[in-house]
């Protein structure tokens, strides 16, 4: 396995991500080749200097890598892993940044034994999508998952951390499933209830159209995921329904719960958890 | 009545929201007067050029305004409206900020009659409390709801209105009952969200303490609100509880089906679900 600097790397998939992290790997390795089948992305990959070249076939574009990191949503990632393992040379490093993890593990371990697989999630975003948005420096300081397989090798591993820690991320290594349950919580939850922060204004804005326009920062904070790219959201959900399902049931519980307190007017125990919520949120640093 | 630019202005309550209005009516009008019983405060208010002059003494604050805002807490302003009325001047034009409207508009039905009431909430915060956060910039371009009486005179409503433009916010005249549910759905719905959401991810770092550590850009924007001054949330959720559960009502069904799709794995009506949702935010200018 190749050091990182003299490595090639491929990125397929030239949206916000993949633009971001090849920007944030192009000169501290080899090569980096923008993969995209939208002459667009790469056009754009190009021209911003995210990346060393950029081809619209994936066949050409992966032949030669060292490394491959898969940068499309979650369920286009599983499409490409039954396809892509006859075109890597041996040796090669698969990477992958999708969202949830489980699934593409468990469709990594069905890839060709000349490839090392590897699952990577980083913990970053926007609600806004493609390579326009882009930015290298998106990654630095973020925590950036890692999900080894059994037989991904501790070469590969290390490679995999270089990586990562190129891009300015921090590498945390987890097992997918615990992956998966983690994002659930902190990530799917977070859009599911901007979502249905806007489906209860709209409910509202039906008997009364001033609801859009009073919503201030609050609002705008709170429904701010609900305007993430919906292709990419898509995936995540259904690929990860069950943890999702069971943080979904969490909030609903405590949600009752606070409401419970509210209509009971039990202000001691209603101003304990409220003061709770408060301390835990003001003592987060995000 | 006096005209703004003659008028002296009494705010009662230096905090985010009065300090605020205070500093953006100063030079408007004759004097603004800033009324705390925390010496603190009024020595802020003054150190900061918020005000003109400030005192701990409510009844030496009010007995020469013609116009005094109550800026405090929605159930302090309650208890203040049971006592300020023989303090006013004959009259004075008494106006709120109190986030929820029914029960102040209600209580201010009782005050003595030489006083003109008018329930008033403008839109605008920060999850940060107190004076020293305080920007007379803040209420600039946005709503500014005002909840006349039926006893509130022509004179009295053109006076608050015109304050409301002198802060540099936009008028907007609305009943109490009608106020209380635009800004449940609003504005209550997505603090008690942002709790939910912190108690959700509390449960989750119960079994996994990584929670806090992946949390991104993405948890910390849904769950800001949680931060916000709890015995101001106490006070709002209180005193505008029916509207407040009928939004968490609605929110339940909307997440419940949410849920149900994604479980059912009906994929396009999800995908229709989350576009609609999608498109509604991207289209809102806040």
């Amino acid at each position: 396995m190749k050091e990182l600097a003299t490595a090639e790397i491929a990125v397929v998939g030239m949206g916000l991500m993949g633009g971001s992290l090849a920007g944030a790997l192009r000169g501290r390795c080899r090569a980096v080749i923008g993969v995209s089948r939208r002459p667009e992305a790469t056009r754009t990959a190009i021209d911003r200097g995210l990346v060393d070249a950029a081809t619209e076939e994936l066949a050409a574009g992966v032949k030669q890598a060292d490394v491959v990191i898969l940068a499309t949503p979650v369920r286009t990632i599983l499409r490409q892993l039954d396809e892509i393992g006859p075109l890597l040379p041996p040796g090669c490093l698969l990477m992958d940044l999708g969202s949830t993890k489980a699934e593409i593990v468990a469709r990594m371990a069905a890839l060709p034994e000349h490839v090392q697989p590897l699952g990577g999630h980083p913990m970053c975003g926007k609600e806004v999508a493609g390579i326009e948005a882009a930015e290298p420096a998106m990654l630095r300081g973020r925590p950036f998952l890692l999900t080894p397989l059994p037989r991904t090798s501790a070469e590969a591993l290390a490679l995999g951390r270089a990586i990562v820690q190129a891009s300015g991320a921090r590498p945390l290594v987890v097992d997918p499933e615990r992956h998966d349950r983690l994002v659930a919580a902190i990530s799917h939850l977070p859009y599911l209830l901007a979502c249905g922060l806007v489906l209860t204004a709209e409910t509202a804005a039906v008997d009364d159209s001033l609801v859009w326009q009073v919503a201030a920062g609050g609002f705008r904070d709170t429904s701010r995921l609900a305007a993430s790219d919906v292709t990419m959201m898509m995936d995540i959900l259904l690929t990860n329904h069950a943890p999702v399902s069971e943080s979904l049931a969490t909030l609903a519980e405590q949600l009752g719960e606070l409401g419970r307190l509210i209509e009971s007017g039990d202000e001691e125990t209603l101003r304990q958890a409220l003061q709770s919520v408060h301390d835990r949120r003001k003592g987060l640093v995000l």
